[in-house]
């Protein structure tokens, strides 16, 4: 037994300390009204959104996605408002609609302009390969936000 | 018989001329892939946008709104999208998010501006007390609109 303990990956807990996450996981946490996440772990709550090459291929791309998977797509780009609003001091707002099947749009606004606008397919399939790409993606959705505030910021204060 | 007819208000045909009317109906007429509407008349397709003070009271604005009326609210804001469209040239694209108990929020987005921004509430209760409300009501929108575009035209075309 203590040999197949030490077989097991090393816990991921370095990049659980990444800005995105740790926004990311407050957002998932402050949307627990009944306190039913308090005691799990920051690396069990972020699994879900982990969803590797294989995993994607055997999620069904018919029919309407799960509520869970649209609600982690919601945080997801509720913790890009978030953590743009942190850098910049503006708030910035998720909207999202889902069309069906799969299809949406999300875009984040901020005063009279939209920050970021993303059309939406296969949402069933939402997840990255891991939670480093996870962190990554986040961050690069964030950068994104904050120059096209950044570009007009008269707008972005309206 | 004949009596009775000749007490009836006359036919609200003339304002059924009212450009944003025109819209309306042509939106509504768009989203019936069915043609089940088409032995319809356009004032009965418009007969539901119309809620007098009255007929208001009597709607309960507890639990989601009928999906009905969602609905009717979506077409209101494409019919203003498109009119804002047909006069200057630019796509307007309502997003409409309800958060649940007939609160939420609707957007008009032109290119990178929210052209129009509106928070929600008691939606179970959408309607105008008379079409010509809801003509002009639908105007004003419109007029806003292109204001807004006009005042940041090259975000509108971002």
């Amino acid at each position: 037994m203590g040999e197949a303990a030490e077989t097991l990956p090393a816990e991921p807990t370095a990049i659980l300390e990444h800005p995105f996450l740790k926004i990311l996981l407050a957002v998932y946490r402050a949307d627990d009204s009944h306190g039913s996440w308090d005691g799990r772990k920051d690396e069990d709550l972020l699994a879900d959104f982990v969803v590797t090459k294989e995993q994607r291929k055997l999620l069904p791309i018919i029919a309407n996605p799960d509520p869970d998977v649209l609600w982690r797509v919601e945080l997801f780009y509720k913790a890009v408002g978030l953590a743009a609003e942190k850098r910049i001091g503006i708030m910035v707002t998720p909207m999202m609609v889902m069309s069906g099947e799969g299809f949406g749009r999300v875009v984040l606004l901020a005063g009279r302009l939209v920050a970021y606008s993303r059309h939406l397919r296969d949402v069933h399939r939402f997840g990255y390969p891991s939670l480093e790409r996870l962190a990554t993606e986040g961050a690069i959705v964030v950068e994104r936000v904050i120059e096209t505030i950044n570009d007009h910021p008269e707008v972005a204060r309206a």
